[in-house]
């Protein structure tokens, strides 16, 4: 039905290496001569030497007075030798230039005054003490900054003390940025009018412009061109008769029926790289045009920023001559397993925070159409083309996106969704800016299941036993036996029906759940949720075969309420925050006690105990009482286990 | 004679801790709405909801055909099932919105043609397969960003998919930069009329403007205010009245005669801290205005930086809610002892490279007024108040100002200078952007002491054995013994007499330097000059004592030519190269041979490869060719023990 052949599939190294092999970015001379006032972060284009020396004359290091140091030679605390002031001894402040005829400074500490024309020192000077001699810091001729050096404010400082004013620099790379596609509109329509069906709002542009800039190159935003390969091939022209060095294409440069910028690219120039083996950012393309480079990046911002960070941004600091950004390493356990095809090396985003004596790795969602999986993650973990995967619990290495520091002074909760703790976390953060609470979304079985295999400082929990009635206690008795946990508890929620707005289709009941025509959005296995709707079932004795959707299994309250807001189903069980944030009806069915589960061992932590101490505070107490569907009147308390 | 008190020294710790307590930065309030588009390292004033859902209709996650799962079941290799193509499968490329009543997406490789009517497959489908769901990035409502968050490029493609196109962030911190002095000028003055002695150029305002940048503030700079207490009285208010959150006084903070800051921010409002203990950074004076955070910050450039990094950063930080950054630590090894003064925290700028298993430091200059100290510093060793000091091969903890890579890829460099060397040092990093030589200047001898102790993977070296006439060779076997080296030729230079222009003296002859009234610059004891100074004087039967200046060192070839050129002395013994940089005579005495010998050890290192290759490329050569005063013909050339 449609060509899907890619050039030849490489791996990223082999593609970068034939990229620059052909484009040769170390060759790039643009140049231009700029005020050292606006240099900060500029890259030098050749060794630069000072014209001035510093200091200029010979000054005063210290307070004092100046004196030829040959006068005080013999000077004792039993000899103290008299100086007249004004013809031997000359006051001077730090920065003074010597007075003719003196070459040593003596402290004014060191110095009696005997009378207004007299001065006494117990002590002989040595020549050239206390004077900062011409040229001590720089002297003319001498080297400042060698060549390929990214200047910095101390940089400034020396150049301005050497006298130089104005500094060769490399002119920062122009990136023309050009999105392509019928389907793709800019952000300001899709808010002005609410974007269609079909229709892809272009936030690439902006991460790419974000990203270019940060690695110092200068971004030339191109409005969004058809698909159509006339189009695109006025893009490429004008954009490199504009004197842009590099034109990044986004999307467009995998084999679909669409898919113009191989051919173009083709027949301007020559097509380097079609196809490379990394996920997310398989369908990238490299190729010349008329001296420019061309990157062809995939659509999805995931595969759109990876594909930047790992071709874009090495091309524009090697055309800077810098050596290319590298990340932090640190080592880390995976609390998931993490399956990858042989022959791709993935990319797999993950939060990260120091549990123990372990720094553990909680993967976000691996689907390259997920921002958010780049917004949230602290770190990012390769899996290697020849490896197929890592297993739960395996140590492995990531690549910090955040500093070290941040990890160590980061509290993981895994467990249960809930906008409170969302809400929580950025309340830690405000009290204190160096604290982060990070929250890995599996529900609170597998949260409970994460404590005891130590990947976490606590879980968030609503569990309850259908046989006692009690929550969670059952639950961490059989999972966390010998393991002594603590439990703070954090509100209580209303949970009931998420329907479309006016209920049209009149549920109230559980029975409901059964009529002909009702499909349900379910939550998954080990979630509260579940075993909640579980034990309300059995307890009315409704048969679940007859539910329709009870196989079908959303991830979060939120998720739940988009099935039903998009009308993939007409009824789900959640809580009332879910309903309210995306206007729609909610049936009250049963409160519910949601605690967090703190294991003894980490109780006293004081990253823990900031977060108890925030939560048990009257103000977040307010905000989360003014959301509706909680009671947060035991907020804060522990609960007896 | 004059007042040096200040209020109370207290450790920068708690001077912080008494200042942040006072001007309460947590609550600085200032915010501005602005587009997401210029949002780029801004950090949010509140959470950020989506007000969108993403992707906002149901949409094909793969090319192929969307239908409705149930149609499939059953389907199976030896049970294909026939759809018809626009009633039961639609083609989809991805992104297209499901056609109504469709669920799942199969993917194209596995749908097979059967003619254009009709498609084949032989699996079935489950619901919801390959179909990017509402919402399934983003749900309206959501929370995309936390408050206190510095927003990256990947969080503006969020709040754009969120559909924000504004958001609400922390107002920069608007800070004042006031250079104050008599003596002051501007830069383009110095260099326009060239500075006079006792003047001093503002280089500070553009270090601390780079510095606040970075920081995330937004320095506006004010003219220099002339010592007297009025105009800076007025400076303070004007900048306040100006809406200025922080004011920076540069210079006249200490406690001299003409310091009046103290006594003018007590009249205006309150000090709350006067005299830090640190070294450099002492006459810090913090204070508060009408609201306004006022730091008197040192006039010595190394001390700027330095308050600067210390109070006027971490301000910003707090105020912008973010944690104050911290520097990566490593464990390193001091080529040197630094001694340092009990009571007093001291920051020892330092060059860093790993040398073997260890991670070796070597200090630079230790003066406040040296801003060449910063710039050539690779980290920071900062000794404790209550430590007297580290001893030379001790280990450490040292604060990078680069990245540890960079630290991986260094070849380090210690003993004599060479301006070839640091030429040397900018063709290295030309062909290799992560590559650095790194040079320390201690003289021959000391270079080879370093070889032997393991501090440095190559010596530069330039000593004449006075027996045998020949270089090098003797001092390697004297105290490399056991320790296999090579010896790699750099270049024969000229040394000879370095005299003031027109040399007015008449010097020609060694025999000259006892002349009456004929002041002398030696060099220090173990370099190489040095070494020859005593060889050629004794071979002509002069008495040293006869020498007037023969006591008095300098340490580098520069030194000397410009204690001459400044009048401290009438003669040096140097290099033609120092003679040329500063327009002085030069006489030439005797030509010599600059090796740098290299621990087999290190023979092999890639690194060190790399640096021997730039040594031996005939460009290379050509350059040091074109200074005068060498003769490379021998450049690169292996010398034979």
């Amino acid at each position: 039905m449609r060509r899907r052949i890619y050039l030849q599939m490489r791996s990223w190294e082999e593609a970068l290496e034939v990229f620059f092999k052909r484009v040769k970015p170390s060759r790039y001379d643009q140049q231009e001569n700029i005020p050292v006032k606006e240099a900060l972060g500029r890259v030098t284009v050749a060794p630069i030497f000072a014209r001035l020396s510093s200091p200029h004359y010979h000054s005063a290091a210290m307070d004092g007075i100046a004196l030829e140091a040959q006068v005080t030679f013999g000077a004792a605390e039993d000899r103290p030798k008299q100086l007249r002031v004004g013809t031997e001894a000359f006051l001077v402040d730090t920065g003074d230039p010597l007075p003719p005829g003196t070459d040593a400074v003596v402290m004014i500490e060191e110095v009696h005054q005997i009378d207004t024309q007299t001065v006494e020192i117990m002590r002989a000077a040595s020549p050239w003490q206390h004077v900062r001699t011409v040229g001590e810091d720089l002297v003319a001729s001498e080297l400042i900054l060698p060549q390929g050096h990214r200047i910095s404010p101390a940089d400034l400082g020396a150049l301005l003390t050497g006298g130089v004013l104005e500094v060769l620099v490399k002119r920062r790379p122009r990136v023309a940025v050009v999105p392509t596609g019928d389907e793709v509109i800019t952000p300001e329509e899709a808010l002005s009018r609410g974007p269609r069906e079909g229709e892809i709002v272009d936030v690439n542009s902006t991460i790419l412009g974000g990203l270019i800039t940060e690695a110092g190159g200068e971004c030339v935003p191109h409005p969004i061109v058809r698909d159509d390969p006339k189009a695109l091939k006025e893009a490429i022209l004008s954009a490199s008769q504009a004197g842009c060095d590099i034109i990044v294409i986004n999307a467009g440069s995998s084999a679909g029926s669409e898919d113009y910028t191989a051919s173009i690219v083709e027949e301007l120039g020559e097509v380097l790289v079609h196809g490379v083996s990394i996920m997310p950012g398989k369908p990238t393309l490299l190729g010349v045009v008329d001296k420019r480079s061309i990157i062809g990046i995939p659509g999805y911002p995931v595969s759109a920023t990876l594909s930047c960070e790992l071709f874009v941004k090495p091309l524009i600091a090697a055309m800077l001559g810098l050596a290319a950004p590298q990340r932090q390493r640190i080592p880390v356990t995976s609390t998931r397993r993490l399956p990858s095809k042989l022959g791709v090396e993935e990319f797999v985003r993950v939060r990260v925070g120091r549990v123990g004596e372990r720094i553990v790795a909680t993967p976000l969602s691996r689907g390259a159409g997920v921002i958010t999986s780049l917004t949230r993650a602290d770190a990012i973990i390769r899996i290697p083309r020849l490896v197929e995967g890592i297993e739960e619990g395996e140590a492995t290495d990531a690549e910090l996106l955040v500093g070290k520091e941040t990890i160590e002074r980061t509290v993981v909760v895994i467990g249960s969704h809930d906008l409170a703790l969302d809400l929580l976390a950025s309340w830690v953060r405000r009290e204190d800016p160096s604290l982060t609470l990070s929250s890995n979304h599996v529900g609170s079985l597998e949260g409970i299941i994460a404590l005891k295999k130590g990947y976490a400082h606590m879980a968030g929990s609503h569990l309850l036993d259908p046989v006692t009635g009690e929550y969670n206690i059952t639950y961490i008795q059989k999972y966390l036996s010998g393991i002594g946990v603590r439990i703070i508890h954090l509100a209580y929620r209303q949970q009931g029906f998420i329907l479309p707005h006016g209920n049209p289709q009149g549920i109230s009941r559980l029975s409901d759940l059964v009529r002909d025509g009702i499909r349900f959005s379910n939550r998954q296995r080990g979630s509260g949720t579940r075993v909640l709707l579980d034990y309300l079932i059995e307890k009315d004795g409704i048969d679940i075969t007859q539910i329709n959707g009870y196989e079908e299994e959303e991830f979060t309250h939120l998720g739940v309420a988009v099935a039903i807001e998009s009308g993939r189903a007409d009824v789900g069980l959640g809580i009332y925050g879910a309903a309210k944030a995306l206007g729609l009806d909610f049936v009250p069915l049963e409160q519910e006690r949601y605690d967090l589960i703190i294991p003894q061992a980490f109780f006293d932590n004081p990253l823990v105990q900031k977060v108890i101490e925030v939560l048990r505070s009257e103000a977040f107490r307010a905000q989360i009482e003014g959301l509706g569907g909680y009671d947060p009147s035991q907020m804060g308390e522990e609960v007896a286990i």
